[in-house]
């Protein structure tokens, strides 16, 4: 049994989290931490602050706020306990910070907790260096109707990480109108379709001569974010300390 | 056997309109017209003026150009000649001209000829009436790196087809980006996708609470537009003088 | 405020709809009808037996058993309630039983209550009866992992829609192995696929020459057939006593 | 100037090859060879037997016949030419004798050359790896309705691939119909679909928990199988004398 402590219980991904915990029969929440524990009924003990937490875990998951990074760093090396780190938004000096702590315990850092996300990256990546100089690459995605970001982030991501596979040569064009002139070769269209309750789609199209590859993922709940911090949570179990990412927990 | 006149022969749709009737056994080219008569080598006569024609035929098939629809109707009008008109680009002055003469002799117009598009048409419409109100829709269309219109004329076929079963009510956008709204109800997204050789894909996806349809068409050649073309001679041979559209072949 | 009795509300489409009814303001739930209310919490009183109720609605909404229509239809007409039926696997002594009742009151019927499924049915019946000469069809569809039947009630109702679009003239083809022959022009291929946890995806393909519609519905909860139900007895309010669809409710 | 011998011009896949190289402006073909070279009419001599060659070519691609892989080999070796061989179903004693004879000189072998469909083969097997454990995994081929075999022997390729991935624990379904139990882990559904003039259309899903992942590859003409064997002759211009692959090309 893998005892665990959530830090952002009562967040929406949070939630989500612990929720999908109470699933897993190799799993057991110890405690978590919150900003108003007061106001949260859980089947287990919450707390504000990370220092006043009597129980003692395996691990600690973080989906709670950049604010909240320096006390769970501190916590995590002063009773060493390793950290899964699932909080987007950090700034540059967070990152050097969890790098820094990393030194000390086993840290899981992903902006990105989907297993099926990071394998999209990878297989773009992969795609890119192989058929990207014979290639018109076009990234479609489509999410619900109050999303109020366009393109998505992840869109982003996997533009920039095809963009990396060569060599930066790529620009990006969003939403093509009226035009008088035909495709620029190195164009890497990106699409914001929106509508109903669609949780998150991204495709990948790679044109050529008479064929087309696409590589594309579906998400049909938050829950994949929660799914991916917990078997981070396993990978991380027995590991000497260091930096890991979902690369470490995809070439396992 | 049909004995067919191809007006506009040795353009871009006329050649592939002659290579299409050679493999159809019920048909026979008579003759063709085209600008350049002395510079064509087809298997049947080809001449600069329609009025020069000595062979008779069935019907017209008409792959020309808006410049050449007058003597066109003159000469359909003069032999009481059935003509299936498939050049793209008429003014509203000569929408009128084909319109007066379809009260001599049966013609069929349509500024695309392919069977799948208008079926599409026709499904997006019948759509659009019924989960317009619940629905976002949303336009993709693919084209290759070529084409230098976008989006493509059948996508705003497609948008206006949807509007009109909608009262108009709604709004095309064009490509969203760095949006920091939520997308609004009267919105049609459309977006051009561009790549490598891919002929014609064009998308409608109707995103409602949990649910989405998708009503797709993708051409893998222009031969759809030959065929199509085709498919409108045989039907209007035997019918009596009047105006006849794609809606008429479909509902036949 | 629409008042409503639900009929089976502790079952799985029952308190999918209730929690559904609770999101929509104008909507309000009386009583609810279960086979063994001691063991339920709800907001709302619940009956085993509908006779037993004191409450007064404006509809039922019946998501329960082929056992328990006969005590439904006659609730129905003996206290003047309109019934919106959304339980499946009625019998035809059943459907006759229904069909007598809606002399009496207004009765909505359908064994599919999501209104996207439906306007499928519609679309692949028009397209069949347009394209069905001239196209092939295949049926495919999705459904995760721990569905025992295959192909999906769905996927027949919609191959029977296009058979019956056809005359008949089809017979269906489950997969297709080491075949050393080529199509025959009769067949609807159709194909199940099964995997991961997909609600339910359907997607019909007419393949003509150069020319291939899709027609698709995805579903990302069993909410729909909720929403669906609730739209119907928002449309059956007010109507004259008679026997109503989908395709009623569509035509609307 | 790249000087080519065309190993079987005037078959189908010979031909295409001939129009291809004839449309690429750094490339001629000095001669071909073919079973009956009086009945061909070709832009270059054509001969019945390879040792007849006056011309010489800095490369031979074949696409001919098994039975003519010995002559082949023995041309190759003789006139120390590289070869690119692109001709399918070799036995394994012909696969042997081409090993053999790429200690002498460069040879490029692929049982097939599409560039996509190996770039396919590669990003699948990445998945496969990676979420092979987590992830059901079902494959859909689209071809048009005179294909005899079902599945497509690429689809197979591909659930090959796969299959090595997993150390062969998985096993084939074809079709699914009337099941009354759910899918096993251990499954690959391959579904063949057939309609229309569809070129080649494969596509990989693994469905696992909330999310689905989609690997497609879409041919819309047999030129793909040209420009890939055309890729792999500029390729192995100036290679030392070995057994070259798709991979190989793909790493470069």
């Amino acid at each position: 049994m893998l005892n665990i402590i959530v830090n952002g219980c009562h967040g929406k991904m949070g939630q989500v989290l612990v929720k999908q915990i109470e699933h897993d029969d190799e799993l057991n929440i110890v405690a978590g931490i919150d900003t108003e524990p007061e106001k949260i009924k859980m089947s287990f003990p919450v707390y504000k602050n990370i220092f006043d937490l009597k129980e003692k875990a395996h691990i600690v998951i973080d989906f709670s706020s950049p604010k909240a990074i320096n006390d769970l760093l501190d916590y995590g090396i002063k009773t060493n306990t390793p950290l899964v780190i699932a909080t987007t938004g950090m700034s540059p000096e967070d990152m050097e910070n969890i790098k820094n702590a990393s030194r000390s315990i086993p840290i899981f850092y992903s902006s990105n907790m989907s297993v099926g996300i990071n394998i999209i990256l990878a297989l773009v990546q992969m795609a890119a260096k192989t058929i990207g100089d014979l290639a018109d690459i076009e990234i479609i995605e489509k999410h619900h109707n109050l999303k109020v970001d366009a393109p998505s982030g992840t869109a982003y991501s996997i533009a920039d990480k095809i963009n990396e596979a060569l060599n930066h040569s790529k620009e990006y064009v969003f939403g093509r109108h009226s035009y008088t002139e035909k495709r620029k070769e190195n164009e890497i269209g990106i699409h914001a379709i929106r509508g109903g309750t669609i949780v998150g789609e991204h495709s990948v199209i790679f044109a050529s001569e008479d064929e087309t590859i696409e590589i594309s993922h579906s998400a049909s709940s938050k829950n994949i974010f929660a799914l991916g911090a917990i078997r981070a949570a396993k990978f991380l179990i027995g590991k000497a300390p260091g930096f890991y990412s979902m690369r470490d927990l995809m070439d396992n």
